[in-house]
């Protein structure tokens, strides 16, 4: 069979529904495993085995039919059908050892971006504001860590089990700032409550930027497209009228 | 009566006016309904047979001043106008089976949508994003996968009844990426606790993106008639301007 | 004195200063009164007797200075500027009964918008959006009636005094919907709890739509202003060429 | 040396990932020794040393090399830079005095925000809607206050541990308004609840803004850079067209 036969096969409706079968079926299956009482009954290894198997001949024909193979293997998609079918290695004789592994079979759902549709173009609007969101990281982190030294001072005396370290404070920073809110640590003292006020304040305006620079570089997206299709429009209007002008 | 001007009544500020305050009334004698000790008082029958009696009118109604019928009928409207008096067909003696089904009368509420202003606009506008969305939708079930796998796999041996399984574990990673954070399950161990801080922070971005697509989506639709307007006038111009030079 | 020099003095920066200190003052004094024991202490009724003698002063020139008084009055800060002055009323003897509307002094706090700058705009903003906003408060409290029969469904027999009556349930669903999560209230059942995970997911995306429409209609409001300024320059520019045409 | 070739040093990749290191270093290092039992061990003492060392040789060359030392000195990273190492001058004898200030140096992280790329787009767009972000910042605590009067009149009879002034109800209201929900203080009368209902929706709305805003500002610097891009496109067309008609 010729290789671009094989390739609208393999990239076709049929096989892509059921690979994403497959993959949901994979993550149903191991949720099903990790919380049964025997996570090694022979019906899981039966159902690892198909998983395994049908990955391994997709991996294989992907790579048969892609021209660049050292391209494919390196690529994001290829790294990620490869760890779909690594974990189950240990089923293969000789390679039991590689049972300490099995749970990194969760990575297999990312097997499914591949066919979610728009991926691309959110992924494309992330990376174009990567500087700033990464700014927003370090900027988070430190807001964090203000904060767990902030709260640190106020409720540590008061409430040496929950805020007697900065770290310990940390994780109440994480909780607060990202508006979670679980209730296991808040602050008691005055004080505490009046820095945990500015500190909320100034968290919700931090949450409120990256939704503001997906939508600048979305707009922008769509607009630019908008402007020309209508330029291209205007061309052609353009062109009609020289060649009015000239008869 | 003529259809014409029957659908001027029923489309009027008046008719559109009672079937409002009957929708209205109908929730609210729903919740009355339910937490009454008695649902079965005969004032309740009583108001449900007043509203199933003008809501079968206005459907039956609906339908004669439709010329396509057919096409009303499988609208959306019109399977909410269907759905609105089902429920109460039990009233009826002969289909007192359907009681059970007298909960379907909480769809009545749909028939608000209708009167909503600026619905359309704002279903144009997810509908014109409805890839992303999904994507969207696609994205955070696998987040909340990942997040379960790995809260289970930090907790479980510390707090086996909250984490124990990963589909326990599930409900933990819905309450905190929609921030909700209620507060009956939280990680106690460090591991976890770094762990959350991760997924928190990849979850704050999630929640951005709807919001920042809206937007891009909305600006589009309101710059795009902005621009229209504005050549239609440049139109104007150029031709006044052409007329000028011919002169 | 003639009405625009009172005017210019009234609006200048010092008498502004001043109502603006007047305002927080009589915020602050409202909070320490009603924490008070004896909120009857005569130092809070002199104080109170203060404010409502300089802001009778104020509301009376503002009243005088203005051409077109009935306006002024019935305008919104006019009400407001009266709403100010009117609880305080029970001072003046013969009007002790109105002592009961003491409370509505917290209202004053309103007279301090007339001094943020911004406000204007961004009243503008929302005002532009206010058919989409009614739409998504009704759509909002459709979610939180249907939240409420569903979780009611799901929990009245677990957790009969939580979820017993929908109207308990609906506490519930603002809680959740919100994302403040008390925690006070949260489901136990399974099928309350993957009710919880759709109806939160909903939820969530109903809070983005906000923020993308007002986005939406500042960027729009933002990017006109700026084409303005654009075809104005363009204008002179075409108009210069053509006389460079002439020539 | 001349002070091209070493400004040139010190803002190159080497000597700025040195001093990266060093300001990561040096909060790892404050949050050891805050939770260490013996905060003045030798060895925290020698760190410090280095830090306050290694600072202030960058703080003497950058100030060294700059042409307009005073302008450095007061701009926000001279002042940063200074009270970098400021705090740790308590290693010197005779300023032993200044021990108290040690826990200034968690400013030092502030340094940091020189070597965050992207960071001055952000602070550049937030300058752009300073007086919107103050008008919200008004308008929040204006929320507070009356949500917070309101909560204790509905709450004090029933919790008045928790809502018996309004300045122990301030902390319920931001709690609250910022969606974080501890859940150590909520509303349990009928009143109360449909109060919090209400605050709720306004805060949710309020929470929407800046992140509009901010669309707004950044969406429009993205626009005018394209528009700017193009309209020079066009103005070189244009030339040559001209030059094509004049043949």
């Amino acid at each position: 069979m010729n290789k671009q036969r094989l390739r609208a096969i393999i990239e076709g409706n049929i096989v892509s529904g059921i690979i994403q079968f497959l993959i949901l079926a994979s993550a149903v299956v191991f949720v099903l495993e990790s919380d049964s009482e025997d996570p090694h009954a022979p019906h899981f290894i039966l159902l690892d085995s198909v998983f395994f198997g049908l990955f391994s001949i997709e991996y294989i024909l992907r790579v048969y039919i892609e021209p660049r193979k050292r391209d494919f293997i390196f690529s994001f998609y290829g790294i990620i059908d490869l760890l779909a079918i690594l974990p189950s290695l240990f089923l293969v004789p000789g390679f039991r050892v590689l049972r300490i592994l099995r749970f990194l079979r969760i990575f297999r759902i990312f097997k499914a971006t591949r066919f979610i549709l728009a991926v691309d173009r959110l992924t494309e609007a992330l990376n174009e504001i990567r500087r700033e969101l990464l700014a927003l990281v370090i900027l988070s982190l430190m807001l964090v860590y203000l904060a767990a030294c902030g709260i640190h001072y106020f409720e540590r005396e008061q409430q040496p089990e929950e805020f007697g370290t900065i770290l310990d404070s940390m994780w109440w920073a994480i909780v607060t700032l990202t508006t979670v809110g679980y209730g296991d640590v808040y602050p008691i003292t005055p004080g505490g409550k009046i820095f945990t006020a500015l500190v909320t304040l100034v968290g919700v305006g931090l949450i409120a930027i990256p939704s503001g620079l997906l939508a600048s570089v979305l707009t922008e997206a769509r607009v630019e497209r908008k402007i020309e299709a209508e330029s291209e429009a205007n061309v052609d209007n353009e062109s009609t009228e020289g060649i009015d002008k000239q008869t």
